[in-house]
């Protein structure tokens, strides 16, 4: 580590569980890879004082703000990160990048198309300003996820004929499980499909480098009312399960499920990719691994690469091969390819416009659940 | 075996693939179960006299006629086997059980929804005659999903919320493969539809004992031309795949996807449900498995259940534990619980009512399919 | 099938369940293989008359002798397969090779090294007269592993290293599961160790083409008494597991572990071997698939290959991709091949003399387990 | 975190591969646990100065010494993590005890049994003056065999009978790859055994609580040569594999099996326990998962236990369910556990004590290994 390298200074909104694994990402970035600016954990913003000064002397942030526009304000925040649910996203994000600072948005990226478009519209206009804004689909960043990318972007798998991909959790499944802000649209957007299928949806054109064109959905809530946090009960005004049919810009057909209700599941997150030369699929809950099949003949089989190799992305910073990398990792890779991108004066990817564009899918989703499951298209 | 046991008459239509394991079953099925009857290999019908005698010599069958007309006439047939294609169905098998023969008929059970009700009344009139008529779902005879059923039935899942099904193949992955029958919509009816499909929406109508009220679907051709028998290329008529949204009686979601294109899926016909008390899951290219999970807590977890116990379904009268079953053996349960209805004066499952309801749900898919994926109900 | 293939009288001692399964191969070989000889299933031999009949009828035997040595005196058998406990295969089959009777024989060959050498040499006399014997390790039948076997064969794994394998299974994990023939010293001759660890012992040299030199050993019994077929309790004589480390011909280290109080395993047997190439991996339990490493790079991993293609050993006769084969199979094989070695007039793999090299590894397996582990080289 | 929390200084010596991942244990684990002191990275020890100094800055250390002797006389340094090749331990951890630092040394303990007697010994006479010791057997910090630990002391394996235990990789497995310290016998002590083996033999005392009490060994080098680090070639004068069968203190039978040439294999040290009432398995290459087997009937089997759950060990302060954790979070509760054992004045475990216990094994082996795999018992 070079004493001459730069610092960036971090303000961090929200603190509850996506708070915590950023802020060790932050924390620990620099100790693994070597990027070209040294995050300094500067600001942590929460409504309520005490509990945001708790969260920063636990997660090592040096000051606190109660006011995310004061956060903002800050001439030692250099980077704005927005762990907040999706209804605040867009207003923070747009303070931020018009006030000239680098923006790491949570995903889904919105609540809204409406507001998905501001906030691209923002992120372009930042751009020419040399500002960046990275929305965090981190699983991008699974070493496994993204090593298949690069073997369709290679051309290994051929031409591109089946996407499945399904996110299942079972946490829901019990009806005494308590209302939460994850359960109403004013605050999620949506419930499953926003938080699982917006994963899978960034996933799938990831991994294969095309866009949904369009989709057949049906949604479905399973439990309407739940225990309130105040006592009594509460409406559960999204969806808990959100299925769809797409086609691919290649080709391809699919077929997504996002669901908390899947007993016994706990963070299912899969995806397989049929093509005419190879085929790939991946499981969250074994997140090192990579089931790959290609060839023909009496050895032909699916194998289990365990994606722990030092040629691996991301893993050659870390351990020796078959030692696993964890969930937080992809978090600490996102933050290394953002600081990348800003000390390389580039875009980082997913931008804001990979997040619109899960947006419009999620939207077309809805319309097509609201309409008997009538297909809807999905422009570009 | 008491040597005072009746025989039973059968009379086979068709030798190919099918034909190979239906005689095999028929063979063997009182080595090692005790059916009331005892099956005498009859008659073989095959058009091309050549082949039929030796494909009678190889499986082991006494007589051959050329023409199955002969074959319902003959006393010697009891119980009329049909292992043809789905345009010749509904005909032998009304004409059989109209000359008071029992049938056993491949599936799908027809071409269409017409034949398929036709042959539901027929077996209706012949019902009331003591004539029996089975459709050869054989998958509800693993002794897998077969214990999944009583598991259902039984009440241990709760609550069905989900379902997903697939039936993966990849033997047609090759745009070289030839063209078959199986890819003439005259002679097959359709595609992965009827021949995958078909499986997967029993099975799934078995396992939950619901049925699907209405589907949302999309079909795919990917290669449109292949290698003709004769030199030149042909046409596929045909689906290349299959993939439908459904919603069941009892309130569940499902998704179910027919493909052969699945590269490195061999034979991949899968089903999980997920209820509100314990979940299931079945992999076909592990037969002899199945997956549960029930509980809560720090055991909980999805238990591999090797179904190979003597208590069972059908298990009893093989091997020991962990000594594994084949393909073929659901055949010779089939044939097994054929024998025991015909036996008993009951109707045996899946009556030709079963395969009629598989065949609306088929006519639903192709319906949403080539309108957009619009959503189409399923009567009753 | 041509009507001028020749018959082979099958005159089989024993009918409990090896006598089920040997029976359902010699009554299925030729509807699927084409051996040069059609068996007839002539006579059964079984010490109690009623039961000899009841399982002649039901296995589809013609004739039924009370005493083994009528059996082999009768002009329509031809060959004798031996499915009786071990203390009675040496006279057995010494008297049916000096009556000029092929010999298919139930593993392990003998209970001794005295008799199995009695044996390999009857054998040897027989040889010169035409006559064939062969010991029952259906194992090698198994098409994952006789395909393991070419594979180590054909170099694929360079230079073997390791060698591991196990015999698990759970069925004497109850202390009150009661007595059998099978914990008698004088009738099953050993425990674990000759039922299952016999098997792995043939298995490993099979698919290595190397012998064991030598052992280091320890065996255990865990319950000394069980529940009598008569009530009390009778003292078990045999070991209820034994585990052994030893050298391979080739240079290879191995160890081997058999066992029937692995709670939760059924029928695991196992084998791996890792080569300086390659590796591989088995387990009965999946008994269809075969693991194989080769390779390295970014896409190297185990795979599981589906060995159900039809250029896979054995496969060809069978169904399509991915429709498992079960365990009788390997007795169908296996009588497949025995028969097409009379036909050619060639010796079966593997003779007794193969059986003789198993029986030296369990002989000297308990001379070490009995000497405080010390090594024991064995003779070739 | 209450600003009253004392720190503690750490010295680390050593910052290889294990310095680098201790480094990021002591900066991390009061970011998730609450332990009564904060680490404060006080000092790097390296020989080299400036790699010390770039390790110092990459870790996060705040200053360096180039002599081991004059980190442990820092005021600033209270607790000493020792990170060096075997040959060293010794040495520095009797001074860092006797001047009153309290030691975390990594495995294996030493390199000879008098070493690691002489360690526990200082340890020991350490304990009386509030000093502590622990060793560090990361895997016991593996929260599913923390959690096979809990299941078989709480009672629900019931009379254990089985361990196999296996730590396959295969690093060496080329003959090419090059000579490094842990290949020479007097920097490593031996080969596999000591770097693979001596945790296999921890785990499998930690989780059954039971003792070795005497093994049937045999070692093996594949290649006696590789290039030296400086050309030429240099003599491999460790063990490459070392297997070993051995009896529990209670009465079971196990095997074990260390090695560096099972290719394919990345880092699979497995173990399974099966007692009279339940099984278990686990493979670090799945180590978020525990399989386990109980109950009998017609649900019975194995489950894949995802050790994720918040009741779990060490699980609750981390992700939500199905969220994984890596290798270096063992790290991580292994110094949360240091640090509340010398909070609460009590012994760490595993303590020095049972390093010497592992090195008697180890010892043991080698000595039967070297004696034709004769019989060697282990003292307590």
């Amino acid at each position: 580590m070079s004493p001459a390298r730069e610092t960036i200074g971090i303000g961090m909104v929200g603190h509850a569980f996506m708070g915590a694994v950023h802020s060790h990402a932050w924390r620990s970035v620099h100790r693994f890879f070597d990027p070209p600016l040294v995050p300094r954990l500067a600001v942590l913003a929460g409504r309520d004082e005490t509990r945001a000064h708790d969260a920063a002397a636990k997660f090592g942030w040096e000051a606190v703000e109660t006011d995310w526009r004061k956060l903002i304000a800050r001439d030692d925040v250099d980077l704005v990160d927005i762990c907040t649910p999706g209804d605040s996203h867009a207003e923070i994000a747009i303070a931020a990048l018009e006030a000239g600072k680098h923006v790491l948005c949570e995903k889904p990226l919105a609540n809204s198309v409406a507001e998905a478009e501001a906030m691209a519209e923002a992120a372009r206009r930042a751009r020419d300003r040399g500002v960046r804004a990275m929305v965090a689909f981190n699983y991008r960043r699974v070493p496994a996820l993204a090593h298949a990318r690069n073997l369709v972007a290679g051309g290994a798998l051929g031409e591109i004929r089946h996407v499945r991909s399904v996110y299942l959790q079972d946490w829901l499944s019990d009806p005494q499980s308590p209302m939460t802000w994850r359960l109403r649209r004013e605050s999620a957007g949506s419930g499953a499909l926003g938080d699982l299928g917006a994963h899978i949806v960034d996933a799938a054109q990831f991994v294969t480098g095309e866009r949904l064109t369009g989709v057949s959905a049906l949604t479905n809530t399973f439990v309407h009312e739940r225990p309130s946090e105040n006592g009594g009960t509460d409406a559960v005004t999204v969806d808990d399960t959100a299925l769809f049919l797409a086609r691919l810009s290649g080709g391809a057909v699919a077929s997504f499920e996002a669901t908390r209700f899947a007993l016994g599941r706990k963070n299912a997150m899969r995806l397989e990719v049929n093509g005419s030369k190879a085929s790939l699929a991946f499981d969250f809950e074994s997140m090192n691994e990579l089931q790959w099949y290609e060839g023909e003949g009496t050895e032909a089989g699916f194998r289990r690469i365990l994606v722990t190799e030092p040629q691996h992305p991301y893993v050659g910073v870390w351990w020796p091969p078959g030692h696993l990398l964890g969930y937080e990792h992809t978090f600490t890779h996102e933050v290394a390819d953002l600081l990348d991108a800003i000390g390389a004066g580039t875009d980082p990817e997913p931008g804001f416009d990979a997040g619109l564009r899960v947006q419009r899918v999620l939207h077309a989703v809805e319309e097509s659940a609201s309409t008997q499951s009538a297909w809807v298209a999905i422009e570009d």
